[in-house]
């Protein structure tokens, strides 16, 4: 036979039971699957999926490490914005999105695929994500969600008929118990949601936490840490209990993840909106990253200037947030948006001093051994440093001015 | 003797050296002097306090009690619209100036005082915020701010030269050491600043922190409590440990209060930006504000439209930190802002569970049994409710129509 | 017969080729057709389309005068907000869509019909907008949308078909030549798009403009009008050249209408963004509006408070803005928006007194009764009222602590 | 004698009255007197100013011609913002102000100055511009604002009072009426307020405008122009109806001042916010600015992305404006905002077609010829280009299902 009938389809591959069955599928549907597994992180015997993705029918299985781009590129700037969604939420499964993504698009391009394909549900925020990230990559890719084809999803209703179909696949099925839950993971974080968790009042149980430990269990003495910043980004970490001291990107952050997980550091549980319109609650750890954004904001207390830091927060830090969020990364705005971080982070230069301790990032002290715009003198109550008092009668009466005409109107 | 010559000032009191020696210099430049303590809330002894300033030469003295106006006129709207000022500060100080300044306008214009006068230094953000007040209020009055009148702070250069004037007056002095920091308490926190504080990298000493425990000293066992809202006001909290119930707004705020403190929660340490253009870094407690504001941003996860949410939080909520912050609730945007709360939160009803521990908040559920933006079936992945997967394809097609365009403009 | 097989549809129409056709389309598959005409102020023989909507046989025809609703509320809270969409748009076309939608669903409930129907194209905004409506108004509707449904637009495929479709039942055709654009009007303005203004660098023939005289051809002598304003409602116009007066809400605008269209008032020319990710080019005419957003902005430079101006600008007018153009307007966000208008219209009392002439709208004075936060003598920069000029001293001072501080950074 | 008593002051010097009277007055004070006078272009005899300066008895005089770092550093970046402020003001006077403040500053420090000296009045905008700008240049720099400094504004009450010290002092005054209202004029505008202005309902006078005819007096045939733009700054004006082509940078922005004063454009009359918390009434002249702007405008319609256009003009434009409005040019805030401007205009390229008539900036046509986000076919409501209409569908079926959920709530 000459080549498959359908073209050539690069599968975003898990291992699991879904996209195995949705390699199984697409040959069935007349197409050549590669396989392809990013490594962002998490937790994976990558080995055992590439001989299952072999033994399915794949034609090609790549394993990418992405977890250094993962880090520079998309972690560390959304800490140098503080990147927030709805107030609580660190963004963990989008901010993954974008590298997971773009090696897609360029896999493809590379091995002459026509179609990508993912195992995202219909209802969820990834299919959002990973598509519009192909279609802004290669706008004339072709994208399988099988999950919204009918064919598919008529045919696999639930659990019982994708096993029954690995049965007749021979497709090698793990005998582990499903749990409630579904989960997503990487180094930033880990996601659960659905399954009993659907229902928003259910206490989430405790074995479900699976990064951090909770923080009843975490160790009765605290951990105190020192990191240090530059242009905003995290540039050294020291811990002053055993005066380990790391500095590459990757491994800082790593390592943060280890502080952060033994003192039960990141654990939040949300009742939030997708861009689908939906409301849906969700469970997530992010240990290092929870670290991270409380250090980084106390460090723009000291250095950033109070205008700056109110247009960035006011402005920049939402639309950063919905944008990773919306899976608007690779988009004219996105790019704009980016554009713009690196100039409100040169005086982002210091140190934060923490304590961790079951749960908690407590500040004890930083300092910046560059950035002056926190002058002690002029701050201090009891020294006529830097200005006269009358100046600030001035600059009351001044302000006064427009309340005093107003006056009445309450 | 006709009258005092140069008319009668309205002195907000303390009963501290402070405003001892300023009741007395006020008196010896020729004012008559009333005295006026708030209630706002703080440990004080009233009484004792009162006949201070009748010993050194009140006309007379007015004790107000503004607890109850403080907490629902200030304090729940601020929960109301998650209030924060940079992103971790709540408030405590600001909250309480509007209705300290209100009353002491009321009673000015009774009693026929054509002065207001205060202790606040000429660098800090209070005096602007008193006297925006006051002239909002009454745009005739006039104010007098000594440590602003060279005659007054040239003569007064530090505690020592207060001291030897107090001995002069005899003006009773509390003989405590002073404690080398400065502080602001009311019902809804405390600030330390000042003094040894001063250096942005000295860790507070513990022995500081005044309202609550230290987490490491908090109970090893969690209370768990149970907060309802209605239209997103707190109107019942809790304890399902000992089942107390509390449902006055004043005591109920009392009542988290007392839970947080002995759970050590609501601490801070940062450095902010003073309306008056100076950094500065403060220390706060604010225990039970620190629990309402995380069960409330958790229940708007549940009931409130995205839409909604997002403009209140981008626009709404930066807007009020930032008026009650720079002192400007009287005011045309203060009133305005107000006026749109409201609307926010007539469907924000339901009820949070919450796990107090050592620090944490932690939410472990909640509900509402009147809102129903959460639907469980559509929000489930394993169910084809609310829509069918085929939409969520074209608006992704549509969404991503710019995006194609845009392509290869990296 | 046993009713129809399919139920009872509402049908938006229009008395031209297009909805004439879907009529008999509707009628051919199987539904029973009720049309609905609203009277928004466009120009059109209403009766001679409802003879021909029943002979091709709508069993029911409702023309509705919608006119004063959309004044009321739409038109005039969109002149309370100075709305605009990307800068120059005035939103005509949207404005007058929920107050159609809404009384189509009203009209569909009251008949009992399950579905309602529209003649627009699937690329439009329009589509969008009337869905929008439907759906947050009755969520159990269903929509017929002809042109986004394959058995419908592929039998159609042109001007063409639908002629011959028209013969085929009988339906009659005006016999004038099709215009090279599409329009859309109503009392607001008149839309052109499509055909020859596709190419955004073709000029508008000068034919095409309909509402207003090109302004070359527009009086050489200029007209003055006194526009009164209260609650940033217009509520009176005087000609101060012929002392025509006019109250009435409905009549004012219709006045106001005629006389910028002899004045050559209200036409743009555009390339603006669809909410559906497309560029599209339009010119409108919107003769009345332009007046009264002129005169409306001007008004509030002399009546409204610096900070509730600029808190509306930046936030509340945009967000209206978009909000009606993506047909939002039925909406948890639309109804907030909405109830923010009130508050920041209570002092916008007064006169605007222009010049009308050739195209120009020209303030020539204004003033307010009532409104007194412009004060001639403070604002005198001979009369030393209001404030020490010291006070501005101190004012800068403390502005340029931290300007000072930031020294050398550019 | 050994140097002046009290050091070196460098003086904004216009060579009219008041400053001319504060030269003798800072010479009377005991100050050496360097004068400076700023071509930012408007009209003025400079050689006959430095004449009277020198008999005044400046020790030196400069002349500094700004005009092109004016053009390019100030007013394009304006117009690549679209900066504006309330709505209406094209910001002419505070555009002019960092380019005046920095020379000054760099003079006083190559001359040796202590001091810098201006005449603004103590309750308008410009003292806090040329200020804030000094002390963040150089923030030792002392500052002698002579209205604001009681000795000079109580000994001249008023302009008989400058008359009577001229002449007392030998100094030349030219015998013209004065006008009753005063003006600030550069390349990109002339401002006038004060006097008669006073009164927001006086209509100005038909000869106080001196940059543009009357509307009215324009000529009757319109004048057609090409204006292009590259990264959002116009590099070439073409004049269709005499083939004039202007391309340099200044003379670009020159050439179009003379064609809008020609043709009576860019009068505006306002009651504007001062930062000085009061209102004032302005009127202005911006001839080629106003000309720029429309065009810009139009421009970013065919070229910039929808979500870039929105958060620039929601965000980057009002801080822009408001930055400049306030004399914040040079800050923290002024340098970062100034640092986002460029990216967002990488793809405003292309040619805007106007008409100019009697006070109108009429869009004929705009093209772009490397920019592709509008897409002729795909906008096109005739052709099934670019996407399916059943996507719309999906589109819209996602954006209802928040509002069905929300149904019953208004």
């Amino acid at each position: 036979m000459a080549g498959p009938p359908k073209g050539k389809v690069l599968l975003a591959y898990s291992g699991g039971l879904d996209t195995s069955c949705i390699l199984a599928w697409l040959l069935e549907e007349g197409y050549e699957v590669l396989a392809y597994m990013a490594n962002v992180g998490q937790e994976e015997d990558f080995e055992a999926a590439r001989e299952k993705a072999l033994s399915i029918g794949a034609s090609k299985v790549f394993i990418e490490d992405l977890r250094r781009e993962f880090v520079e590129e998309l972690i560390y700037p959304s800490v140098q914005c503080n990147a927030i969604y709805e107030g609580v939420y660190l963004l963990g499964t989008s901010l993954a999105r974008p590298v997971i993504a773009r090696r897609q698009i360029q896999l493809a391009q590379q091995e002459g695929c026509t179609h990508v394909s993912h195992g995202c549900t219909g209802k969820g925020n990834d299919q959002v994500r990973f598509e519009l990230g192909y279609y802004a990559l290669e706008p004339k890719i072709k994208v399988i969600a099988p999950w919204r084809v009918p064919e598919f999803f008529n045919r696999f209703q639930g659990r019982n008929d994708l096993l029954a179909y690995a049965g007749e696949k021979n497709i090698p099925v793990v005998q582990t118990a499903a749990k409630p839950w579904s989960t997503d993971e990487n180094l930033f974080h880990i996601s659960y949601e659905a399954g009993i968790l659907e229902d928003p009042n259910v206490t989430p149980p405790s074995d479900m936490w699976k990064l951090t430990v909770d923080p009843e269990d975490a160790p009765n003495t605290p951990e105190r840490i020192d990191i240090t910043f530059a242009k905003g980004r995290p540039v050294k970490v020291e811990n002053r209990n055993d005066q380990t001291v790391v500095t590459d990107a990757l491994d800082l952050f790593i390592y943060l993840n280890t502080l952060a997980r033994r003192n039960g550091i990141g654990r939040i549980d949300i009742v939030e909106n997708r861009f689908i319109g939906i409301k849906s609650r969700g469970c997530y750890e992010t240990p290092g990253g929870t670290i991270l954004r409380a250090a980084h904001l106390d460090l723009e207390g000291l250095v950033l200037d109070r205008e700056v830091r109110q247009f960035r927060d006011e402005h920049v830090t939402p639309a950063f947030s919905k944008i990773l969020y919306n899976g608007l990364y690779f988009s004219p705005e996105g790019a704009y948006i980016n554009s713009t971080l690196e100039a409100s982070q040169k005086n982002v230069n210091g140190v934060v001093r923490l304590k961790l301790y079951k749960g908690n990032v407590i500040v004890e002290g930083r300092f910046s051994d560059t950035e002056k715009l926190y002058d002690m003198e002029e701050s201090s109550m009891d020294v006529h440093g830097g200005f006269s008092p009358q100046d600030s009668e001035g600059f009351i009466k001044i302000q006064s001015i427009r309340l005093k005409k107003w006056n009445g109107q309450f």
